[in-house]
């Protein structure tokens, strides 16, 4: 074998990009003594690099290069095997799929690819040690309370990021809600503290890689190169520090990702590796006006779907900047898992976040999810259902008992069914089907799920009005609702800017006007959340309780794991008891404006009678005997501990 | 053993049914050469009498008689053992288990009750031949349309048992739409013609046993007497009748059978044989106001349910007039397991109907509906759950994959929540969630079911506003909802007087009203619907319109056993195919007021293309090509045979 003893670095392809990105991709630990010359011939191979010690020792590298189809590609290293080699439609891309020894030990070596020309190009690839076990990777679970961030709206550490000139959208104007507004990682980061100290143990910032889109590019699920951050939220560099970072504070970083669809402007549509790449790519490639998903998510498990309605579910594009990807298409099933390994080995990820989950072929969904969930027995995923059934909620989740053996691997599904029923029940004026029957008799449905506790609970999302606006303004509403959430068996998250209220009002569901900036994520802000410079009394007033509550919720250990009692709705109030050994965390909710006495007999089974127990906002003392005393519209939570 | 050669009649004890019930009870065939002396002078034993020749060979016999417990009990009976004798905590009871051995012969045996001062009483008691195979006892299912009759209110046969003089209710009057009306089973034997004329292939009667309460009972479901036909419905004799000449017919009759509550004038009411016969008894005894159900029918499966809730759901009085039976007195679960089976095997049944399914200890009715299945395998029992969540309707459906690994041995429950949907989809506008959408997603549920095809489909029943009357006297709507309901996978039910667009405009959703008096059921109506006499055009039209769905429905094997295939709503329509071997039947559903003009490309997928079809209404011919032309509002049922 032949081994030449110089290292250059591997390089990223994206210019803006690239010095940060050299010093973290390379690897300087080479533990064979021997060294392969780096050379860089090819001009895109992915995944750019990769790791020894997965359990799935099988790679497949998207090679793309001018006419590379038409070479011949060998491996001369030891331990690793050419098992295959398939040639795009497109004569510029080969597919090598590789074995590579499980006794292997990490290191570069060169793939050579010879033209009958006799024309030779040669590529250094590098198979990393990875730094920690898989082990090591743990998911967020109900003991951690996630934070939601816009990242384009969060907080601008770095204005000197805002725009490039080579990105199609250079649009950056903060008066324009679907325009960019220079949120960053590092602005993120920079603000951690504040995340921590409000007592959130979790982040997922929705999608930070490439959406080089000439319009609408801020939300970041228009994706156009999956190996890439997107310059405008800053370097792989600064997301890798976002995570050590978090990893440090004893947080948790959550990735959004998009195995669905890509942003229209991602480079293979202008050259597609095979004619089925993507769903419909016929008519895209002829410049036709292509075919939208149905959005018939319910043809997913329904046993009558028609294949018209299931294709047209499953196959429409998500919208017309988002073509469909084809994950039936091996080497794009191959290529999205392949991605999403790569990302949580290189940044040490505790979670993903799949964006559309009901919409990618879903056999693909499940391997993709188990081929994760091998690799890192530890992980969450979550998968966004947009739906308010819970049937088609908990199909999807790990364990499901579904008629038609569908097994998802998929941890953690989101609850909008109790979302919905949240809202409705301080909303809705108290009778037998309204009001606080409605989360009495949501949660009952929990009975059907294979793991509730896994399942994430929210008011409100990116997607979604803000709870405050739901709720008109009503501070007391919004109080019980985030309460409440916060001490079910779930694993509770809460958009970024609703601990100080904020809302859309002047335009209630507007995606822009949801996403608004964060005040005191821009230099010149006036108000400054972080600091609390500037918020109302209302507003500083949210933050505290919020901070109060999520800071009790990190360590009560019976609201992460208790037993859940609750009982029928009664006389406007409605209680929920979570206990584990001997702390019993109590939420009360009462809608009556007017003072109200409850009899405690009807809880005796919790066992509490002459106990003292202490209000988590307040630090009142409570004794609990005979009755209590609600005084006013609002919850209470009580703990013994 | 001591045989004795005299036959007399085992009574009943109810006066005024003795006569005839006499004739039918008596068993002239024994078997054996030997013949018992029939001697009766024990107030009540119940079950009355049994048959050999049952899987499960126990008996348990309830025998109320003064002072008994004080009594012995012998029966010197080759093949008869009593196991055990249990002494009821009121003087008045004993409990004689007997276990009857597989071999012996029907007829008839002895018990011998002593009393310490030597008083002697002798009980002679029946073991009757089965005059059919356990596997004949064939259920309904999707072949089947059920007619759901009100007796006091379909037709009066016989004026001469509308009123009783020892009975507590005297009031009979057609105006009141509350009392009596005097309705009775040869009422429905009489008019079992007119019903299976219309297609129907089996009939449900609310209940016909001895609802001797003082107002409202006739309804029926306030029993006092679990082995007795209420005498102004008519006699054993008659539902016997009822039952035979139904099945002479092809059709199959189904009982109406209450396990969770009986009447408060039940005879045993006035002295319960033991202190937990029926929940709160105790209050019940002291004449204080009792505790009724909380309704809460979520803490059946609700993982987080106060062990108060619970208590407050199943052991709670349904209403003030309804004591709670208590399963979990096993004495009292026998009794009710027995009586079904009694009720079973007398009459020739071919299904039951369960009142507040949800209501009763579920472990007790998980035992009650297995017993059943046991000595019928053929059998079917449609449990009432009155819920429009399809977690709830499902899990108490046989064969459901419940977490908990709950099995009800149910084989039929009634689907609220696709009655709902029904509704809804006719009566919403379109739009994205609205309207059509609501069946097409409402159907996609049957995924989760054990067996769609076994659950109850239905637009109204007797404690619901009458379909018409929900669709605001839209006869189209009300004909679209029948139509797609009869061409669902489902067992159909229609409630007596659909037909002719019975309705409760005059006050909406009232019971009285809901079950007003079928016209011509009484001798001296102007109008008859029997015979069509006085009937509106539109009346006469929903008579022959449902006449030919029912009668089509009845031959159409696509219809009880194909595969449904259906397509999202589209442009105001919604197609639906039911598929087996050659015969494919097309339901289309169009709400556009006018014409419009469908491609029927979409529909491809069927392979009608170029296939004559037939209109079941009009008898008119299609043929599938490229456009299919809607005309008016309303729904089209093709055939392809």
């Amino acid at each position: 074998m032949k081994k030449i003893i110089l290292v250059t670095l591997l390089t990223f392809l994206f210019s803006c990009n690239t010095k940060e990105d050299k010093t973290t991709i390379d690897s300087t630990k080479i533990s064979s003594t021997e060294v392969t010359e780096i050379k860089n011939d090819i001009e895109r191979i992915e995944p750019p690099h990769w790791w020894t010690g997965f359990k799935n020792n099988k790679l497949q590298l998207l090679v793309k290069h001018p006419d590379i189809s038409k070479a011949s590609a060998t491996i001369s290293q030891e331990g690793i095997t050419i098992e295959k080699i398939t040639k795009g439609e497109s004569i510029n891309y080969l597919f090598i799929d590789l074995d590579i020894s499980k006794n292997i030990k990490p290191g570069k070596f060169n793939i050579e690819f010879k033209f009958k020309n006799g024309k030779k190009l040669t590529q250094t690839y590098e198979l990393k040690q990875r730094v920690k076990s898989a082990e090591a990777f743990e998911g967020f679970n109900s003991s951690d309370a996630i934070y939601l961030i816009t990242p384009d709206r969060f907080a601008n550490a770095k204005p000197e990021n805002d725009t490039f000139k080579n990105l199609l959208e250079t649009n950056v104007n903060r008066k324009d809600d679907y325009a960019r507004h220079g949120g960053d990682i590092k602005g993120i980061t920079n603000n951690l503290n504040y995340i921590d100290d409000l007592g959130f143990t979790a982040i997922w910032s929705c999608p930070l890689l490439t959406n080089d889109m000439k319009r609408g590019s801020y939300h970041g699920y228009a994706i156009t190169d999956y190996y890439q951050v997107d310059p405008r939220f800053g370097t792989f560099t600064e997301y890798k520090e976002l995570a050590d970072k978090s990893n440090e504070r004893g947080m948790k970083l959550i990735m959004d990702q998009v195995a669905n669809h890509c942003g229209l402007e991602h480079w293979w549509m202008k050259d597609l590796p095979f004619n089925n790449w993507v769903n419909y790519q016929t008519e895209f490639e002829n410049g036709e006006k292509t075919t939208f998903s149905n959005h018939r998510r319910t043809s997913n498990q329904d046993m009558y779907a028609s294949e018209s309605d299931k294709k047209g579910m499953a196959n429409g594009w998500f919208v017309e900047s988002m073509p469909d990807l084809n994950q039936q298409n091996p080497f794009m099933a191959t290529y999205i898992i392949q991605n999403s390994i790569w990302w949580i080995e290189s940044l040490g990820l505790s979670g993903i976040r799949q964006d559309t989950y009901p919409y990618p072929d879903k056999e693909f969904m499940s391997n993709w999810a188990g081929a994760i969930m091998t690799e890192y027995p530890n992980f969450s995923i979550v998968g966004e259902e947009w739906s308010y059934n819970p049937l088609l909620i908990g199909y999807w989740q790990k364990g499901a008992k579904n008629k038609d053996g569908y097994e998802s691997n998929l941890k953690s599904t989101m609850d909008f069914a109790m979302q919905r029923k949240t809202v409705e029940a301080f909303t809705e004026k108290e009778s037998w089907d309204k009001g606080l029957v409605k989360i009495y008799e949501g949660l009952a449905n929990d009975f059907h799920y294979a793991s509730p506790k896994d399942m994430f609970i929210f008011s409100d999302n990116h997607d979604m009005s803000r709870i405050f606006t739901q709720f008109d303004g009503d501070i007391a509403n919004t109080k019980m609702a985030l309460s409440y959430q916060l001490v079910l068996p779930r694993i509770p998250q809460i958009y970024y800017g609703t601990e100080i209220l904020m809302n859309d009002f002047a335009k209630p569901g507007d995606h822009g006007l949801i996403r608004t900036d964060f005040p005191g994520g821009w230099q010149d802000d006036s108000i400054n959340a972080f600091t609390g410079k500037g918020l109302t009394a209302a507003q500083k007033d949210m933050q505290t309780y919020l901070k109060k509550l999520l800071n009790f919720r990190k360590n009560s250990k019976a609201i992460h794991d208790g037993k859940t009692t609750h009982f029928a709705p009664f006389m406007g109030t409605y209680f929920l008891f979570r206990t584990l050994g001997d702390e019993t965390v109590v939420h009360i909710i009462n809608k009556n404006e007017k003072e109200i006495t409850i009899d405690l007999k009807r809880y005796a089974e919790l066992n509490l009678k002459g106990k003292t127990l202490t209000n988590i906002i307040t630090g009142e003392k409570f004794t609990w005997n005979d009755v209590i005393v609600l005084k006013e519209k609002g919850s209470i939570i009580l703990t013994t501990k």
